[in-house]
């Protein structure tokens, strides 16, 4: 039986000890491909060599870390998650999923399993050093290759940035793809921190993601005419802030009637932006997310039309730029319901929920059946150094994870 | 007769002779005693030294010339508007006044009238220097003391700038009240551009001012908790914008159905003010303006009362600061029906309206009847280079202001 309090304790000393293989002291900023990256693949391999397992670092940068099974042609069930950090970031966003694959490679270790595991720490999830988020994932899907001549910052490129890691960027387009080419996957499993507050607030320790929502993301600017706000009378305005703040209403009304959107205006210029002239301009954002997409793009499609409504009785303009159109991505069926049930084993409480951010499961979904078990966030904080995780939670996540493992090689074995 | 083809283009010619004093080549900007104002004086003395009118200049730089009535004991009536302007400003904001004060002198010139006129040429109106406007109507009425000390960008205070201008600032606090302690004045008629485009849209040439409006400044800080767009569902989130953008909708309502309200928000700070992050704070401005107090403070107190719920419903925090509360100053009444008796005189339609921008008027009007009649602004235009004024409109209002003056002698003859 497995010591699951000595594993957690494990879990989070690991998390820990990451955390400190920084590039900004008093900090936790680990970006792609940086120095520190390769402290914590040293870190990791040490606890593979304990394992026993063969590890090993792709082009991209993605440390791999193989349990082999011992019945021959097994196919391989891949665990994971990211090991790259936003600037200033907590300790377990994307790291804990990471960990947590080594745990359960531990506590099944001794077990003869119909499929190999092969851990997964991709290298890159944030989207901060070269604005994409999922540079590690995509290239494990194949999918990364038009990203090579992405520049950073600094005007090095991501080809450039792989090659001063030690890596060879030249085996990328090839080897990658063929990594997975053979049919021969089980699926994805990424248990990642909720970032958010659903779990916290139905007082449940895990979460069991249906699907990653699908986001639209625009720009509306309304123009109208700036005024005198003494001496011109409501009926001779055209006012852009107010054709605007009806928008804004609008969103949270039809957010708050279609179950699972949300729909958030964040960013809101007005001008000229002084307090007795009537506003001749705003330019806001809208982020609009669904788990289905008919339904985001049916509210989209509303909202627009009532944007225009407004500002066309004001006689104002609207301008609409959409940023980003990306569509849902469900999870795989058989893996969910298989999480409910080692879930349900454990006496857990388990209810589905839908992921608000994106994550590696999205691009490994492309390619094979993708699941991802939620974590709670006490207070829903991430992206932040206060960001943390219950021992008691891990210590759930870890049973559901092992008995995750053992239903799974019963139906592999069943099949 | 009068020739009033001539005089308006008198009038005209005189603004426009007065937009080449300025202290920015190319732009009209003459803030309060710079030296462009001395130049202005110049120009205005020669106009009434060739109409033989006494000239002098005030403690605090108002240009004053008087045609004395021959009548003994006879009291004065004043007319006048100001001569600074804002930075870039038109050529006719304030300066028309104080010209058609000379035009009007000009045209009852040969009469005898049985009261005296003086043309009060302000020297600060717009509060651009010093940041308090009316600076020169305070001097005239004997409460501009406290602001002696107030200082300009570059640190000089009014009374040094007093000083600088080659006036005694020590004869201010003392000397002006004295002026006007005699009560033996008629009262204060001040022509002035509307600013608005009420006039315009009415058809109408002159408009004379019901009132001006109180003003209600304020500034609105919600806060409620900033979260990641994705993953905080509608029912978890305290957006301080959903609670603002309620705020101004209601705003926007509340005028509306008000006859005579306008309410503005023309400031929105969104922090942190990204696409992706529910808004965490919003500080944004309400100007609320209205000719009856009464009216503006009921309108407030509700306004309040339901910015107080918005932020309630969302868990959002509500803090307003009070920038300012003026009171509305009615205009004479006895003084309107003399304008509204001469516009009818000359065949002119005369809606009432009301001043949603302050003026001199208001500052007289605490020690005299005080009245204004309103020139139509095209495309409402003002604080502006475009600003402008129609010759036609010109000449009416020399019209009305003429019988205006005829009425008026008729009056005092007959009491």
């Amino acid at each position: 039986m497995t010591n699951f309090t000595a594993l957690t304790g494990r879990v989070l000393a690991a998390c820990a000890d990451i955390a400190r293989f920084t590039e900004v002291e008093g900090q936790i900023t680990r970006p792609f491909l940086a120095p520190s990256a390769g402290l914590v693949h040293e870190y990791l391999r040490s606890w593979a060599f304990r394992l026993g397992l063969a590890t090993r670092l792709d082009a991209v940068g993605n440390l791999r870390a193989r349990l082999e099974s011992r019945v021959p042609g097994a196919p391989t069930l891949y665990i994971g998650s990211h090991l790259d950090t936003v600037p200033n970031a907590g300790a377990f966003d994307g790291v804990l999923g990471v960990v947590m694959g080594f745990a359960l490679v531990e506590a099944v270790q001794g077990r003869e399993l119909p499929f190999s595991v092969e851990v997964l720490g991709f290298s890159e999830e944030e989207g901060v050093r070269f604005a994409v988020p999922f540079l590690g994932s995509r290239a494990l899907v194949g999918s990364a290759q038009a990203m090579l001549s992405l520049t950073d910052a600094e005007g090095v490129s991501v080809q450039e940035a792989i090659s001063a890691f030690g890596l060879r960027p030249d085996s990328l387009p090839d080897s990658l793809p063929e990594a997975l080419a053979d049919a021969n996957t089980l699926g994805y499993l990424e248990v990642h921190i909720e970032q958010g507050p659903v779990l916290q607030d139905l007082g449940a320790s895990v979460g069991v993601v249906e699907a990653i929502v699908g986001q639209s993301r625009l720009e509306l600017a309304f123009r109208g005419r700036a005024s005198h706000a003494g001496t011109t009378p409501m009926h001779l305005r055209r006012d852009a802030l107010a054709a605007a703040a009806r928008f804004m209403v609008a969103c949270e009304e039809r957010a708050r009637q279609t179950g699972g959107l949300v729909a958030t205006v964040g960013v809101v210029n007005v001008k000229p932006g002084a307090g007795n002239v009537v506003p001749g301009e705003v330019v806001c954002s809208l982020d609009l997310r669904h788990a289905r997409d008919g339904v985001r793009r049916e509210a989209l499609a509303e909202l627009l039309s009532q944007a225009q409504t407004f500002a066309t009785e004001r006689q104002v303009t609207l301008t609409t730029t959409t940023k980003l159109d990306e569509a849902a991505t469900p999870m795989s069926e058989p893996f969910r319901a298989l999480l409910h049930r080692a879930a349900s084993d454990a006496n857990l409480i388990h209810p589905d929920l839908v992921s608000g951010a994106g994550h590696d499961a999205q691009i490994m979904a492309t390619r094979m059946p993708a699941a991802m078990l939620f974590v709670r966030s006490p207070n829903g904080l991430s992206h932040h150094p206060d960001e943390m995780v219950l021992e008691t939670d891990v210590q759930d996540a870890l049973r559901v994870g092992v008995r995750f493992l053992e239903l799974l090689a019963q139906e592999v074995q069943g099949a």
